[in-house]
């Protein structure tokens, strides 16, 4: 049997798409991890569990932004014909930024427990961080796949990667802004500004719902 | 090469399988961590094993609970062919309140060992509250199915979904149930009551053994 | 598009070999958990590093127990076309089995790094018996299995099914006579033996370098 | 529906790249969880964290060097049509020495983090033991590839295994001269040492941005 080389490309796609579900699969699991019993004298378990309520806001605010990255992650990677090392190496930014997730959350949630502000801030400015760092890796790979339109199948228009640059560099901007006003004015505040931004990145998710009649380029390369 | 429409449409559904395949892997395997060397003197390893029994039967009963939802899992998206965003919203439902499973299964498991009936009795109505989130999503999933045909293939009657549907809104009903009987009673009780709920809804699981010829519908969309 | 009902029944055991993957992948990598920093006081590394060798050996062990666990799945569902519901439940109870590997693993290693001999003794029944269950568990497929031919293709021999279940027997006896020897004579000698016998069943791993021409029973079912 | 010899063939690779991609996304996502929260008092996180700056190194350095695991693994099992029993075990091998990375990486972090220089130089050369077992795992599997010509596809020059082998011994000698450095002169110059290591390698990948033609061969075997 021949293995055409389509069916190389393709292979190639599927094999990048199933390490990286596998990789954001483990990050949105390993989540739960830091949710932990609370340590409280014996009898007090209620109100140790209810006093870690702003743990389970960071651990759904992080769960949403995971679910978010897939969801992107998939609208993108179905209009991808071939990958190319650079392509590879983007990926695998977005997958760095995404995995160290659980890190920033961690911190957050036990300093948002533990109740000390300067502690707090701190943990806020850690998460806005990482969050500006996932859309940075965002902005790198829609940039290259703006300029590489042979690496997307053949009636894909690169406008769609264009689109998508614009909307995570708001992500870029937006996620220190959400850190400083969570410094200056209240931590609490800079997680629920967190969430909503993940809602925002949610909503705005495109191409899920289109069911492009793909044909790979024959031009070119 | 030309992709055509169906087998995007495929692609969609294998990928969004392989993610949830992921998370749900990774649950089920996770539940072991919490069965930890008990902190006993030297010597007293065997008794220290022995007095976690009420973990080890938190701990079947979770991996049972998680088996019964990939099954579940499985026999459903068998029968979708394309997949639109609320769909996707649906399934990270599920996949957020299976993958919340090890935290209440810990604190259960925790809370048993020690033998402190308040904390047991806070313990087994968290577990209650997490099982009962888990059906209200299944329910949420089917609702949704039942009433948009055009997602599932072209054969497969929408009464298996209807029928899907009644199954889980018992649990919705179910868990909270078992949750009161086990603080009232025994939060033993309660976890057994888990166990038989896990049971009734694997022995119940429908559709695994039909081979349904699968046609996609033209009509419509 | 149709799909067909043979490419339905593909994809059922193309899933069902994506999640039991995941829970291997996932056992096999969790292992390395519980190779710990030793708890040494500053400048004492090097010897706690090397007073953890028994641990090291656990680890060796029990990652090789998974990776035969892995190749046996593989030899095993390679040659089966259709997966009925006791048959998902028998696959179930060996993931269920090799899931647990971890916990067994922790308390081996840990009772022989710390040296009491009651305690090592106990750690090496549980390890028996863990792996007797494996053992168990895969005995109940093969026998299902052997008795089932309509759901492998149409030209696997189900003698085939008949000698693992002959193989597998082998380990329900001797792991626990593994774990009496340890018992009675030496913790590490019983953990030699573990190995050893790892070795043994993944010497004897069969079906993994035939090609067979595989075809579906039309027959039947 | 008859599967032929060659699907059966294509399954195969298939499934042990499933695997493979499995073990890898775990490590490459569980090298996280050792970034903890610092143990400081209340409203000294800030300097906490910044404290742990040899910690993130180790993490970059070990993300980058599984990256690169999997970029190699990826654009060598594509050039692979059959895989025998000794190439399953060669691949086990280099999931083993890869999954056992986030332990060296764990001690060497948190020797660096603590500022012992007598266990900074022990975790040096662990790293570097490990880092040496992983080439040593890929010089046996390019060595096999290289001599099993029928085991790739067809138009596959093995020449390319060969030149494989070569780059990969590379690294068997330069991880335990990085060792010696790191322990002789600073271990933070090792770490340092191993990045760029990583970094020379995922820059030699060969092989990612070749189309080739794949065709099975029928000769021989």
């Amino acid at each position: 049997m021949n293995r055409s080389s389509d069916e190389v490309r393709l292979a190639d796609t599927n094999r990048v798409e199933a390490f990286s579900d596998g990789v954001l699969a483990i990050v949105i699991t390993l989540l739960v991890l830091d949710l932990r019993l609370p340590e409280v004298p014996p009898g007090r378990l209620l109100s140790g569990l209810a006093s870690q309520w702003p743990g389970y806001l960071a651990y759904f605010t992080s769960f949403h932004y995971v679910g978010v990255v897939w969801l992107n992650h998939h609208a993108t990677f179905r209009r991808i014909s071939w990958i190319d090392p650079p392509l590879h190496w983007a990926n695998l930014g977005i997958l760095f930024t995404a995995a160290l997730l659980p890190f920033p959350t961690s911190v957050l949630s036990h300093a948002l427990v533990r109740e000390n502000v300067a502690d707090a801030r701190t943990a806020v400015a850690l998460y806005a961080l990482v969050g500006m760092l996932l859309y940075v890796s965002w902005f790198v790979l829609f940039h290259y796949l703006a300029r590489r339109p042979h690496l997307s199948y053949e009636n894909i228009n690169t406008e769609f990667f264009r689109r998508e640059r614009t909307r995570v560099a708001i992500g870029v901007f937006l996620y220190p802004a959400a850190g400083v006003l969570g410094v200056v004015f209240s931590p609490i505040l800079g997680l629920v500004i967190f969430l909503m931004l993940s809602i925002f990145f949610g909503v705005t998710t495109q191409g899920l719902d289109e069911r492009p009649h793909l044909r790979r380029r024959s031009s070119g390369h």
